[in-house]
């Protein structure tokens, strides 16, 4: 993995979001790297997570999902342009829809790994489906339809 | 609407959860009520519950949506078995998927309204449908398939 995350390089003004906002104070601070053509993030959530005594929260799952599959938008994105992550004019995504599968509950206290990979990539749409992992088993899938920021929400 | 909602009758073990337990002192507290064949929660994001400056951050709205419906399925399962809610045996929801479309960016600083029907119910299995609204306008529209909670998760 390299060192910097993806959404290390989002331009400051769009770095706000819970999920994975390096700016935001109250946030999950998700990032995510390449390897090979996959996009990997590793989060352990916090005791606080949780849906039923011992298994994660499946609102987190949902979260986790979301802001990782934009972030592999955009750096695929980037990719597909052979341009270098950060140039501008930033190459942002938004969630047009969200679909996660729970296929086994997720147990608490251990570290999540998601995993993401492109399934179709345009200029203005990318799809991404994700696995959620928590000792090498998957517990959840996501699949998420990425679209490009529409300029009236760029900040 | 009445007084109690319907998460406050789950029994304590299982009123941890992030989204909606009343004894997860850091969760959201989320609450719904009948409001005849609809189920309806009000909830007010946290100023840091951002995606970009002014709009609400979409894993939140996923979160609300899968609280808001799990607890649909309950009551709607008390009702429809005759049964008051918080009598035992318990009958709780677990989210086994859930799809959000976002239709449109969810403005941060105001109420957001939630309301869900039943689409599809069985003993084993209710499926709900869930809009998300501000100041009038539908942004957001969920579905979410719950499951009977597993014996094995009951803790």
């Amino acid at each position: 993995m390299q060192e910097k995350a993806f959404q290390d390089y989002y331009p400051d003004h769009l770095s706000h979001c819970y999920g994975c906002g390096r700016l935001n104070e109250h946030g999950y601070h998700i990032k995510s790297y390449w390897n090979g053509d996959e996009s990997v993030a590793l989060f352990t959530p916090q005791p606080y997570h949780i849906a039923l005594p011992g298994y994660v929260y499946g609102g987190l799952i949902a979260s986790l999902i979301d802001c990782h599959a934009t972030g592999t938008a955009s750096a695929a994105s980037y990719r597909k342009a052979g341009r270098d992550m950060g140039t501008e004019p930033a190459l942002r995504f938004v969630t047009a829809s969200l679909h996660v599968d729970y296929l086994r509950p997720t147990p608490l206290g251990v570290q999540l790994t998601l995993r993401g990979k492109v399934k179709e990539i345009s200029e203005r749409k990318v799809i991404v489906i994700v696995t959620v992992s928590a000792q090498g088993t998957v517990c959840a899938q996501g699949e998420v339809v990425a679209v490009k920021m529409p300029a009236h929400m760029m900040p």
